[in-house]
């Protein structure tokens, strides 16, 4: 299940090749509590519904192209499901297509870095491509708005564009701006699409106690005023609220010498806002 | 009939020059059921009326040049009937143009690509060309909207344009976004508009009988789910159902050892949405 | 009359120099009926008045430059009715300017090949110069809307510069979108305006009657169905009709042997609209 | 007076300079009637101002550059009355800067020649510059609207520098749009502006006076017609009449052996429009 | 005072280095009665505040930079006011920067230029520069609008990029458009704003005694009319009122044999248009 | 605390490297009273807050990434706060990326530079970027709008782009136009945001009696007229007072043997405005 593929996912990368190790750098999992957390329900249920594609792609002969959409509110966790997914499915060929490699790049030669990928994806028996955060690789903004209209072709095509004979692909896309996929024609573009959300309370009960830094008294509140607050600001309010009032109170915490002061921890949660007033 | 004349798709194309080859590059039938299957009356009488047009360009004198838009929802079907017109024509020059071949082109490539298929099809004395996906051709997207106005007027120039005396030229049009063909000008360009329509319960039915993968009992509530849905997005979700819950009972269906789980298939049907809430 | 006008046009071309013969590519009427119809009273009117437009360029001392636009719906035979006023006025310079003859130039080419015709045309004494589809010629695109302002510029200045002394020039333009060139400014720097109406039931039967293809019985009917279409629609439809509901039946009717079935004629029609909606 | 001054244009044109000559060939005033008419009292009054505008120039030493702007309806008269004054003037430099001489160059190669000519112009003592027809100098269509940011940004700061001491400038600049050049920031860099009228009754009656070419009977009907038509539509409107219903009459009519049938001119006028719908 | 300043201009001028005589050129005071002349209280106190900031930017050693931006009505003294405070400042470094000097350039040419002359001026110990009709700099134009985005965020950055130490600098900005310049972010660029206004009838009668050339009845008439009127408007329509109904009066009134004929000078105020509609 | 965090700037600076001498040229502080100035407990607590993170980013590994917006009205003293916590975080790499240092560059060279600021953070174990006035970095007006969408793309990517494993970064961001940095998604991909507001009068009195200007019967009044005035404007309207009406008083109110006269000052006040439309 979800939360065994995540435990895997270290060794796997540790294990793997060129291609998966460049995935490792814009993977921030490793750098916390070893990657390995359940988000719960729902995350669990999308994480197998996308196990099935990876399925389908491998042994149905009338699927030679199949595409999934991942889209969610900021820092949900999207990225990290999408890249699980590449490293569970023990595909040859699983590359990630993103706009961290590809910084001051021009319209054109991004757009051909990206045809590149699937050229050599369309040599491999089954290959995974995984289009990360696409309204940055469409340079999208809403002011205009704006935005690469060759990229945005250029996917259009891609994602419609039958692998040769033999050959089977799945694209998986993330998003968390999935409205203006809507606008560019991107989502109807993908066969099926996912919505990864925000931890509720349950959830966040669940990355709580993994984390273990609350006092017993505090962890319903704690985990209370985190409904609804996508892991990656978990995982930083919970990080400045380590610091203490004063700073100098982290080592004390992580070696669980010390709880964190749950006063502290909702203001910080207050100077970090929670993000719910952007994606509903 | 219509049928017939899929029933001949696969002969006809293994037979076929370098140029139809070509054509079975983007066309998925052969990937399913060997690309033949009856989709109902609607199909079928659209598919006659194009022959007519077929016909009148090999015959009359009068017509050096007929024009033919198919326009309907996103993968109703639009591009394997314009290829099956072309092939079962048996003219000597077929040709498709389409953007999955100039992904990455600049503008002027892609105009000067468009004029040189009709310059090759003047040479001919009967010629059939594709345009297809026009929104796709001239870069169309709703956001601004945006489209390269120079592919835009050259093939509002070229649906105009006689050949030369005594070549007498078909073009079939697709598009799934004739609204933007009419903003643009070129669905007025061209002399007659079909729209290929989506399955309705009846027409579902056939194709669902054609692949056998329903217990007897599920065969009408399967067809009536899938009323109003276009004949790509029958095939994806079948094949999705095909896995089972837990993956790995698609074999057992594909051999008819085992049927669909009829629950299990509404969830794919569900994950997958009908587009019905895109065209109308 | 107009009518004798049309009758004298092919072998008007066929004595023709380089230029006209290069009209008569764009000119369909030696297709048909060898291009000999009587289009009704307003048609005619229209290409009387043209004619003396003729004339006072021809004899007048004080019009060295006279301009006249023709402007209509769709199909109406406006570039028929210019070619043929060309070939009547026995000047000897007749130059058509086409976005046909220049797809796919850059802007400036365009706009230095219409300048170059206006310089040629300053040679001879007597000159006329069609401008066809000026809405093409600008690249018009209602979306945006987009056009080239430098080809519309150059339009402008040369419908206002007087040819040097001595030398007097008819400019015709056609379009059937006289809104666009009001918008442009185009349409004001034309002196004088006639509109190209579409065939009312009085000019269809005469029409049909030179084309007779329908029995007596349903002569009436045909004409009144094809109120208010253009010319160029209902060839088209007449030859749709013409193969017959199941194909083969074209020769027939064209020898007199058989006449169109009206049933069938009703549903062409209905095929192609008459595209009443879009221009009144 | 105004009236005289016309008497002298074709003399002056005959007797003046290369740059003056260059100025004859958009003057249409010498193809009709040696281009001698009275337009009436408005027109002589404005061509009388104007005058004083070029006495201010010459004798005062505290208006190095004076401006003036001409605007008025198509075809009303304004360039035939900037060019007399640049006759009239007897400045030893007087150019007109005009779209005409200009076509197809760039926007930077237009304003660079532009600013030769005022560069020039500040080498003579006394010049006067026309700026003809500022709305196609700056290449202004409504649609869009677009314009030249360049061209209209170079005439907005020569409109206002200074010449060196001791050199004096008069420009005069006309236009058909100065709504155009209010928005442009263009009027507002003139210090004077008068509107050139169409022709009122009286006005027509003059002209037509001079022409002679209706019958006494119908002399006060033509003249009523003509109110508030420009004085370019009514030359037209009458070389149109002069032909006759059939054609050939015009010889006979200018010879003054015939008149021009009244009906035949309501006719013409019809068919030419009256052009007050677009000015007020 | 203001008017003592204004008496010393030519001196200054006359004795000024290179740079301050490039500033004559534009400057148009001197071509009438030696450029003295006192407009008025309110004028008078916005000079002496202005003053004051020299003397800040001279003395303190907290204000490295000081900004200020005279605005106003065109025409109303902006230009003369900001080169009088350069002349009086005796500051070594004193440049003006003015779209007269760069026409024609391209906007990187006039950003570098305009950067040329504050890294020119950082090299001083005293400095200032007058950034003159900064809308024309930046080549707005209210259609579109359009604007030089390059030159206006060069000033941006350049209005408060502090000097080096130990280097003080004013800088000027003038203006006609100041909610252009507000709505460009210029606006809130500068410390400090000034509106120079047009003549009140007062700041009229004193400019009229000065030039002395109505008659004791006529003075107070001839001034009430004056009132609202920029100082520049106020030059214009006196010289054309000097040049008589007929012309040649004008020697006659300055050397003070005649006075001017107040019904002309009406005549003339009501060519010539107060500008009052266009600036409150 | 923030206090003597700010008097122990100037040594800092002092003693800085390359990079922090840098900073100080567009660091104003030094030139007035040695930059020692407590703000008042609203500015204290933001900085506190950053300072927290500046802990945090040190003795975390989990949070290779921080990121911190100070956004506030014009001249509140955010660049001061954010070069303060630079110097005193004592990290090896601080590095302020401002407009004024790429003047005049293209938007390329621009985005590049800013990605090599970053790249050169990614090899030092702690480092800190301050991205100054973003706003202007990426060129924004609000007109149009229009902005550099390469820059904006890539400050957007380089937000959320992970340093290298073992590699620690705080970027620190300073804006007076969050609404902008909010519609061009910047200000979302900060994880934290705190806004330093003007003086209220609490504050303004802390200033004020530092600076000791005032005589004591005008203090609270002119602590009072200065409630809601941004630092900067503060210093502005003081050193502009202390001129006198007159001018050259400054040097007696600096020595202490004269007080500012409240009137002037409030007469001052009125000149400078206080901003507060523009910003609540
Ligand atoms: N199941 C999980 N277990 C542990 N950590 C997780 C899990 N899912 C996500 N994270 C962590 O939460 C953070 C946010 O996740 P991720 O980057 O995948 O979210 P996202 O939805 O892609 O965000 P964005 O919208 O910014 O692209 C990352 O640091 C990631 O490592
Ligand atoms: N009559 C048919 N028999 C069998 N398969 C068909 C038939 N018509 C269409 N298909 C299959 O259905 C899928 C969708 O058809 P097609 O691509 O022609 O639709 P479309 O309308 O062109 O879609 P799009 O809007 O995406 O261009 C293809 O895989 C095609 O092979
Ligand atoms: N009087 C006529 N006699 C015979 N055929 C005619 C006549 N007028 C037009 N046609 C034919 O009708 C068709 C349409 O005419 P034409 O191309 O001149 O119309 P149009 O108004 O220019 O159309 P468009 O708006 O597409 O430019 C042509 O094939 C032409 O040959
Ligand atoms: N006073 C006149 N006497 C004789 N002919 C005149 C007179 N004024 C104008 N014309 C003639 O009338 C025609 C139109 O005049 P002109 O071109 O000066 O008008 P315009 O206002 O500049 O027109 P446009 O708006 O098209 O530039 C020209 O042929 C010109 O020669
Ligand atoms: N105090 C003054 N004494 C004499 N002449 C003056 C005075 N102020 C302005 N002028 C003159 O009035 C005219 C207009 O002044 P100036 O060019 O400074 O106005 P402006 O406000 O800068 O105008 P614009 O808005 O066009 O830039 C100039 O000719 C100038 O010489
Ligand atoms: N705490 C302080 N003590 C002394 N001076 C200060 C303090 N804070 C700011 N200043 C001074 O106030 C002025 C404005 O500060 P600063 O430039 O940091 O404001 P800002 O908010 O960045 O302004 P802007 O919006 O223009 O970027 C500077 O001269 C700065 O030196
Ligand atoms: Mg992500
Ligand atoms: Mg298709
Ligand atoms: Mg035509
Ligand atoms: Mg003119
Ligand atoms: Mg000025
Ligand atoms: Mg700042």
């Amino acid at each position: 299940d979800f939360l065994n593929a995540l435990h895997e996912i270290v060794p796997a990368f540790g294990a793997s090749t060129d291609n998966l190790e460049r995935c490792r750098q814009w993977y921030g999992v490793d750098f916390r509590l070893n990657g390995i957390v359940d988000c719960g329900e729902r995350h669990k249920h999308i994480f197998q519904r996308a196990m099935l594609l990876v399925e389908q792609v491998k042994v149905s002969k009338g699927s030679p192209l199949v595409t999934c959409l991942l889209e969610g509110p900021s820092g949900s966790g999207k990225t990290a499901m999408a890249a699980t997914i590449g490293i569970d499915s023990d595909f040859p060929y699983v590359k990630i297509i993103s706009a961290e490699t590809m910084i001051g790049l021009s319209e054109s030669s991004k757009s051909a870095q990206i045809v590149k990928v699937f050229e050599d994806a369309y040599k491999s028996q089954l290959s995974i491509i995984i289009l990360d955060d696409i309204e940055r690789l469409v340079e999208y903004v809403e002011v205009g708005p704006r935005f690469s209209n060759l990229i945005s072709q250029t996917l259009l095509v891609l994602l419609k564009r039958l692998p040769p004979k033999g050959k089977n692909l799945l694209v998986i896309g993330t998003t968390s701006a999935v409205e203006v996929l809507d606008s560019l024609g991107i989502r109807d573009a993908f066969a099926v699409t996912y919505r990864v959300p925000r931890l509720n309370t349950q959830d966040a009960k669940k990355v709580l106690k993994a984390l273990d830094v609350f006092a017993n008294d505090h962890f319903d509140a704690a985990a209370e005023a985190l409904n609804n607050v996508p892991i990656k600001k978990l995982y930083m309010v919970v990080e400045m609220a380590a610091q203490g009032e004063r700073g100098g109170s982290s080592e004390a915490i992580y070696s669980g010498k010390e709880k964190i002061n749950i006063n502290h921890f909702f203001d910080c949660l207050g100077d970090i806002g929670t993000g719910n007033q952007f994606y509903n």
